[in-house]
């Protein structure tokens, strides 16, 4: 795939990838990977060894898009080769070959256990000369490094079908709060909002709870003629995902002034503010006297969905109230540029150091 | 296997059976069966012939135990073949064979779909002469039969792994709450009691709730070291039992003071009396004056655990707290019994009516 503030013209793009080491890129490439449930993105920039002096907007060389590379849904040849295809076509693009790379970053969901990590990341050596530096990262971490130009400083909360807060003080301490999953309360989450809302539904439906705009809204977008049939629905499949694309429903009737949904959607906000203190409170982020400045990334299609009634914005309201020096940014990158930040962070930290 | 009323002597076992038909059992035989989640029992009883006076205890023939017979889980062969087992070791046990049974009853959960329901009938019909009377019905109502002589007359509470509320009016009205499984808000049941102590050693460990004996109780009894385990530990096996399993821990932490374990046990009372209430006002079982009797009848190992914090009392204290008139029970019989029964009351409501 295209880099997508390219015109398309092979030729420029060609010429675009030789500018990359002849207009001062001859410190080489960084690879920035996002592998998420259902895609991977490489993007491919210049190496910027200034530690966080880097230009915005960073020029991307190449943007490729592969297959999923989580080996536990694709298996491991799949996402072994969709790694190897995202890589080789990101760097096609550029102009250039492996030989100029630096460092490789990817960021991924669900990588905890450091075998998993250990695997991807030999994967990646793999594929590379051995001078070059390959980094795994989990996605809550490369969300961060996407809203503060590769720094792992301050906090990041991420609210799609799951929902994380993970944060680093100044000295590298790391902590986080949620990301447990549907069973264990990630309440905020989107799949935990739509969750609330079909089960209001149900109580409602039995005689166990006040009647809700959400009966007719959710039976609509789901073509189901009556509430019965939402315990077929929602059994029938397990993904976690397709329950929570149930967000903008409840967002809708919030809007329309339906008291139910507005709870479940307050509730949210509290419960995602709530992950973020956690983490600001344990790591010190907000310094002795709770009012000092560190950025707190926002993340994720239910916190910037862009509806009128805002959760985004819900939760940074909470989050100022209990530390005003809390500074909340949206990316105006992508996660796999968040990535290759990422990698120069480490790679120019690397060079200090030495 | 044996009727557990049994001394094991064959020959006395054998001279039983004959009693059935010579002592007055000339009405010939009923067999209820129980379809669980692991096993399936069917018990032979004489069929009493007289609406709702029957000896008490009901004299047991014949007991038998197979495996599981929900297709869905072991497939239709193995279904079918432990459902033919298992009736053919009754009648044996009850020294007599398939030409003196009047009626068969099963209950079985999960059978919410007419198709479902007419296979299975078929499969027993095709066992048996064509004058036989086939039912079958979802564990609800055959547990409620178990508490009410096999009268389909109030409500039922089913709280195990999942919970229900089921009732019926004396037309023959039905109504039901909850029994929605656990992404639907089914929070009294054994899974979500379980489901909300887990998420409280979260929330504790996470810095977003208070400390609570939970912690160490369950990481005690999972043999686990760490709160972060227990998300492995959640997400390993789907089965809701397994979860439900950890009800007895939040008991014993309830009855030594923690207050969070105290919380959810309230919470849980009070959502299962409210499905008992909703089912009850539904129904109007309760009368104009709110003050008429009906029967309750509690089901399952949550409500019947016999523990000092006793959430089934909890529960009944909530619900004459509303309906002075109710009555709960707890079946002396067990659910196989309890289908022999209903068949009963079905063959006896026809022979009334004919």
């Amino acid at each position: 795939m295209r880099n997508p503030h390219s015109n398309g013209n092979l030729e420029e793009e060609e010429g675009r990838g030789e500018a990359a080491v002849e207009n001062g890129f001859g410190d080489g490439l960084i690879l920035g990977l996002d592998g998420g449930a259902t895609s991977t993105v490489c993007v491919c920039v210049p190496f910027f060894p200034y530690g966080d002096r880097f230009p915005e907007p960073l020029p991307i060389l190449g943007r490729a898009v592969a297959g999923c590379t989580n080996r536990n849904s694709v298996g491991e040849t799949a996402a072994r080769d969709s790694l190897e295809q995202v890589i080789s076509e990101a760097l096609v693009e550029s102009g250039s070959d492996k030989s100029h790379v630096r460092g490789v970053c990817l960021g991924v969901s669900g990588v905890n256990h450091p075998s998993d990590q250990d695997m991807i990341q030999n994967w990646i050596r793999d594929m590379f000369p051995s001078h070059v530096k390959v980094y795994v990262q989990n996605d809550a971490i490369v969300a961060l490094a996407s809203g503060t130009m590769g720094k792992l400083h301050g906090c990041v909360l991420i609210a799609g079908t799951g929902c994380i807060a993970y944060g680093f003080d100044e000295d590298g301490r790391e902590a986080r709060a949620s990301g447990a999953g549907p069973i264990l309360g990630d309440w905020g989450s989107g799949y935990g909002i739509s969750a609330q809302a079909l089960t209001a539904v149900i109580r409602a439906h039995d005689g166990r709870g006040p009647e809700t705009m959400l009966t007719s809204t959710i039976l609509k977008a789901l073509g189901l003629s009556s509430p019965d049939e939402l315990i077929g629905w929602t059994y029938a499949d397990p993904s976690w995902a397709r329950i929570a694309a149930l967000v903008p429903q409840v967002v809708s009737c919030a809007e329309a002034g339906d008291e139910i949904s507005d709870k479940i959607l307050v509730d949210a906000a509290d419960d995602l503010a709530l992950s973020v203190k956690a983490v600001v409170q344990r790591l010190g982020l907000c310094g002795k006297d709770g009012k000092a400045c560190f950025p707190v990334v926002m993340v994720g299609g239910v916190l910037n969905a862009n509806m009128k009634w805002d959760i985004g914005k819900e939760v940074s309201k909470r989050i100022n109230q209990h530390f005003p020096g809390a500074q909340t940014i949206i990316p105006k990158v992508e996660p796999a540029v968040g990535a290759a930040l990422l990698a120069m962070n480490f790679l120019t930290v690397k060079i200090d150091v030495s």
